[in-house]
């Protein structure tokens, strides 16, 4: 079966664009190196028909499809499982810019697109495509609208989800939807786009998408503010809501405890607040479409009134581009400097923004009664609640005997975020790392809801099978 | 049968909740008086719980369940067929306040509330809940969530489907999904959400929600501008996004003849520009969180900018709350206009921005060709793509004359959308008044698409039967 396929697939795209397992190996690993799969091969389709005619030839055949953008991901949705029976889909020839429509404010792209690209090609066009992650230099767009990813800029203009107008999208029958739709308003029938958006490839294989643009900002004010409680961060966050509105598009946690690892596993860095007792931190970022004077004004007066109101206790403004940037680059050193100081348990959680505080103190205490002198490293997009509760090794341990508890741990820490109103996955998907969660903090009828949809639009279980649901054969 | 229903009903509910289709009969001919249905029962349950029984009686017995809000739909999506074997359901007891949470900045409410008591909610705990309509004073929270409805926010807050954090709903066994979350981010699996919004009570009862909030405004500004053509309309619409950012919270395209009409319909009304001879006129809006100067001096930059670059061809900036108030009824009152002036053919279409312009020129000239003399009444939310492309008599003809020419006349309009990449129902739904017209303008993919999951999620077509899609049994 297998020998029938490949020679049929290198009969549809070309033999060049059809490779074997081994040929594809560095594929077939997670990017955390905890999941290896194999295939019967990796395929490389020029265009939507291809895709569609890959997905035909694979469910000819029963074959399942594993569909795959920069390999990014944390939750190895996009790993195929080890039974070699799979077929891996990869987009990456699928990276044309379909349309550029500044009136209407949109771009359609392909989505085997590099997310930085599809930000290219809304600057050149004097536009914002505010999509921002850590691996946006990598992963693609089609990844990112599998796992609705988040990122840095959801406080102001939402998920991939909201960013999103139109899709097209290859059934598993390897029909075509043809979904691409610039329009901002359209209510005729169910809502197709929205289904496949954060679907991880399970119901359907996204080809293209039209995006949403802005205005590019005029200018942007950025700044490290310290706080002497948690709760102070959050009041913070709703007077900075109110007053700034819109403007208002980063708020990132970190806790004085994060700063400090960011001095020791990067000495040559930014040092602000070395001295500072304070133990959370934030960065903010305004951004302005009136102007350098205007967004200093804005900023300087909603930051004067906080001083006064006691909701901040030091502030740093970054003064030039090269100030902003050097406080940026702390937050995006964070990932980086944890993997310097050695694995740790990592959290993407999160809660209301009202149930934050609440969050951090249950479960901080919770943990050190279970497993004393864990170390914690919280930050992450406080203004979406969205915190990524990482958990170190006890100084008088070791990585090893820590990690050894994960699990134990972990489930700590997904009960405290769940009994607090909260999710286990904030941005970063499900995929086969977190499958086996979703029964125990998703109802009977959600998982059952969710099944029905699943057997609806992939009926004999042929796209990514085993990630997000666990389905019955 | 029905009555082993009706008896049922009385003792879940109490004999005071449930009606004879006699006792009904208000809520059983639809806003426009086009349908008129009847049921077995009509019933008003206390609490999420009773709906839950009612559906499982109702399905028990094979019995279909239409569910209504305001009754203020304009596609006849609530209103039940004349078959006598439904029960219509209405939430009118439904209608708490669940939670506010103002740092979270998201409210919990059921689905009867009224839209303008979700509204006022918001206001007294110092937050905005933009969605804003026409109805807004009898429509309900669930009607506004069942057809995903728009308004005249959506530039800025999108619709209602963008303002929906969690819901709260009954599925077609009568099973609660308790999907309450207020997260901005949660990627836990398939968007059961966003499927149930726009589902126009098709897929599951939705009883309660819990929504975005906002700042307040500190500060608004209006203006009424006029334009030589369209396509300066559309050209200040992208002038006006770069130089206000999000503070740009409504772009409401009127044309001269909507004025003239709203001069003839209400001479005591407000006169603006009543010598102008500009053929298109905008109502823009401005929200800024800084206060009034500010307001001003953003308003008055960006309009003097645009005269400059003859973006603008005449504006008079509301200089009082009043005369804003003047203004917005100037919009407001084009509905009530266009009724005092005898039955026209309306059109709710959208079509991507940089379309607009053909769209209108197209359309108009193709009118006037098969329907000499007609007279166009266009007006709608340009910021959104969104027209009501509105079509009355020719003055040498009669009402009757005309709307004898609905079908084919609506046709050509909706074919000009189509083929200009737009939608034929923008915010106002399918209902039962358009659900003939969807084989037309959709592929039979996405019509597969849409049956399947109306057989997942509702196997036997109880719940709002022959609205949104035509379902063969």
């Amino acid at each position: 079966m297998s020998e029938t396929l490949f020679a049929t697939l290198q009969q549809l795209l070309g033999a060049a664009h059809v490779q074997t397992s081994a040929q594809a190996a560095h594929y077939l690993t997670d990017k955390q190196g905890r999941y290896t799969g194999h295939v019967i091969a990796a395929v490389h389709p020029a265009n939507t028909d291809e895709v569609a005619a890959v997905v035909r030839a694979c469910a000819a055949l029963s074959a399942p499809i594993v569909v795959q953008g920069g390999n990014t991901g944390l939750m190895a949705g996009a790993t195929p499982d080890a039974s070699g029976r799979s077929v891996l889909l990869l987009l990456d020839r699928m990276n044309r810019v379909r349309n550029v429509d500044t009136d209407n404010d949109t771009l359609t792209v392909e989505a085997g697109c590099i997310l930085q690209n599809v930000q290219d090609v809304a600057r050149d066009a004097d536009r914002l495509f505010p999509l921002s992650l850590g691996a946006e230099g990598s992963c693609t767009l089609g990844g990112n609208l599998g796992t609705n990813a988040g990122g840095t800029g959801v406080l102001r203009y939402g998920n991939t989800r909201e960013l999103t107008l139109g899709l097209e999208v290859v059934t598993a029958e390897g029909e075509i939807w043809h979904g691409l739709r610039g329009l901002r308003k359209d209510n005729t029938g169910y809502d197709l786009r929205d289904l496949y958006i954060g679907s991880e490839g399970t119901l359907g294989i996204i080809t293209a998408a039209t995006l949403k643009l802005f205005p590019l900002p005029k200018a942007q004010a950025t700044a490290l503010l310290a706080f002497d409680e948690l709760a102070q961060a959050v009041a913070f966050l709703s007077h900075a809501r109110a007053g700034f509105g819109a403007s208002l598009t980063a708020f990132e946690l970190l806790s004085a405890d994060c700063l400090a690892l960011l001095r020791d596993q990067f000495p040559q860095g930014p040092q602000p607040f070395k001295t500072a007792n304070q133990p959370w931190f934030a960065l903010i970022e305004l951004s302005d479409n009136h102007g350098e004077n205007h967004a200093r004004e804005a900023f300087e007066h909603v930051l004067g009134e906080a001083f006064e109101q006691q909701l901040l206790s030091d502030a740093l403004i970054a003064e030039s581009l090269a100030q902003s940037d050097a406080l940026w680059l702390l937050r995006e050193n964070m990932s980086e400097a944890q993997k310097r100081a050695g694995q740790n348990m990592k959290h993407d959680i999160s809660v209301p923004i009202s149930q934050v505080v609440a969050f951090v103190a249950h479960t901080d205490a919770l943990l050190q009664q279970h497993f004393p002198g864990v170390r914690h490293f919280t930050f992450g997009h406080l203004g979406d609640g969205n915190l990524h509760y990482n958990v170190a090794h006890p100084l008088d341990s070791t990585v090893q005997a820590h990690m050894a508890h994960y699990a134990q741990l972990s489930a700590l820490v997904h009960d405290s975020a769940h009994a607090h109103g909260g999710s286990i996955s904030a941005e970063h998907g499900i995929g086969q790392r977190k499958v086996g969660l979703l029964g125990r903090y998703k109802s009977a009828v959600e998982l059952d809801l969710m099944r029905r949809i699943k057997q609806a639009l992939d009926p004999n279980n042929l796209l990514n099978p085993g990630k997000v649901l666990e389905v019955q054969p």
